[in-house]
């Protein structure tokens, strides 16, 4: 996915770190142990497969099963651990936001590298960074997460991959381009935790 | 898509009219800005996206990002729309109506254009249809609508889809039978609207 | 899928036991008589058709279109045998256990021909034999069966595709790894309908 041996490790940090708020989130709905492996592993990967089956890639799983290892790795530390220990909300979420501004500018240079422009690199990135999520809440029964209450989460990763896609544009060298791309989606997603941010809630006013 | 102008033109009147009705959906929801805009983008785009998957071709949205475009100005058109005024509920259906029979014909015509079969083109025309609404009640939380209260949705689709392919069958040039297939699903949809028509309902008896 | 005329046949067994388990499920949510054939279809070829995108095959249903009819023709059955008469539970659930056998193994060795190696194929035999029941549930709006309540559904499929792939290893000739997983697949699911065994359930002690 990437040449330097830090953004590899970055890459297996990020499917580690949605491993984990998969399995945590399964366990909110009280699966048993299968399922909450099956939830961490349709977090990790849901975003990333998705967009390698609209690019007619092989799925990045599938080309390096070692993913899947770390995944389940990562589902079955964190059951064993909330035995033991209550899991650190804020650290998790942080971590989390960390692996939304990796991988959704992986996504946007994927795209990229397949040829595409911006629009679609950004769509491509955003899809990247959310889609597990929305797996992950869709199997859950519930209405997707970054779809409700005003959260800043999708709206983050395409503002990110957004000005990654402008910055390259006006002529920024790619990984300064990639690197302010991803300060923008982890710290606006950590504003928003920090600070309570949400977006405007559009409702239609009468019920029909 | 299709060579004539008119056509195309259809094309995208029907990726807005889809995009109107995923907005209005997704204010019936409470959802925030953002997420109006991606339901409307997954309404519009979900069934011609899983038949190009399913075809091994290039999503179409990919292929022409003026499709995106579209579906993004027409979503927040409806969001300021609401602000000033009700949203016209009939003639939005019937303007559904339309896209339902523009969309389920051109994915008909596109898996025969693959070399396929009147069974699966009828399968692929129902599912460019209808899918991007079922991803958008799925989203949502609910049992997708054409699956309920026996309206007449899916039903008209493959109808008209499989009228067009018969019609073929039986020596109609290709314009004539599909605009009796498009003249169908969209008479068939408005009918049901206009006089609430609905299928047999199937409940097993017991609960189990 | 396999040369043998008793697979193909258990093959399209598998496809029909299916397309009666989904349709019997749509029948507990008083779905028309549309959403009842599509629910069933979507439960006999979710599994497989998203196993062939992941490999980049031609879907099974759209190389042959005998599966669709076959589903079709089954979702009908079911819709007017249980007009007359009640369903036959436990003959059902061993008959969707055979399937799950041979959808799962089936799925295994597919990827094997693909070159994949052991844990991408008993992944893909996971998916092959569970996805479908996935689709079906989150189309009824509810939390994936295979998720909930400790059954061993996926775990079973798992176990068994797990097994053939470590007696190939292992030196054993194929048809008779792929007859030990089958079997394992088949008797932990009877097994566990006969004895209610369960898995142990994850919960996170707190409300978050």
């Amino acid at each position: 996915m990437s040449p330097s041996s830090l953004l590899h490790f970055l890459d297996f940090a990020g499917v580690a770190v949605f491993a984990v708020s998969g399995a945590l989130a399964a366990g909110r709905k009280s699966l048993d142990l299968l399922g909450v492996v099956v939830i961490a592993i349709v977090t990790s990967i849901g975003g990333g497969t998705l967009r390698d089956l609209l690019l007619d890639r092989t799925a990045f799983w599938i080309a390096d099963p070692r993913y899947l290892v770390t995944i389940i790795g990562a589902a079955l530390f964190t059951v064993v651990y909330v035995r033991f220990r209550r899991p650190p909300d804020k650290a998790l979420q942080y971590a989390d936001a960390l692996g939304l501004a990796l991988f959704s500018i992986a996504g946007a240079q994927i795209a990229e590298s397949s040829g595409l422009g911006g629009l679609i690199a950004v769509v491509m990135g955003t899809i990247t960074g959310v889609f597990g999520g929305v797996l992950r809440d869709v199997l859950c029964a519930e209405i997707p997460m970054i779809l409700r209450k005003g959260n800043i989460y999708a709206t983050a990763a395409i503002a990110g991959a957004s000005l990654y896609v402008v910055l390259q544009d006006a002529g920024l060298a790619r990984p300064w381009a990639a690197a302010a791309g991803m300060a923008t989606i982890a710290g606006l997603r950590i504003a928003a935790i920090a600070w309570n941010l949400t977006l405007p809630v559009f409702t239609l006013s009468e019920r029909r």
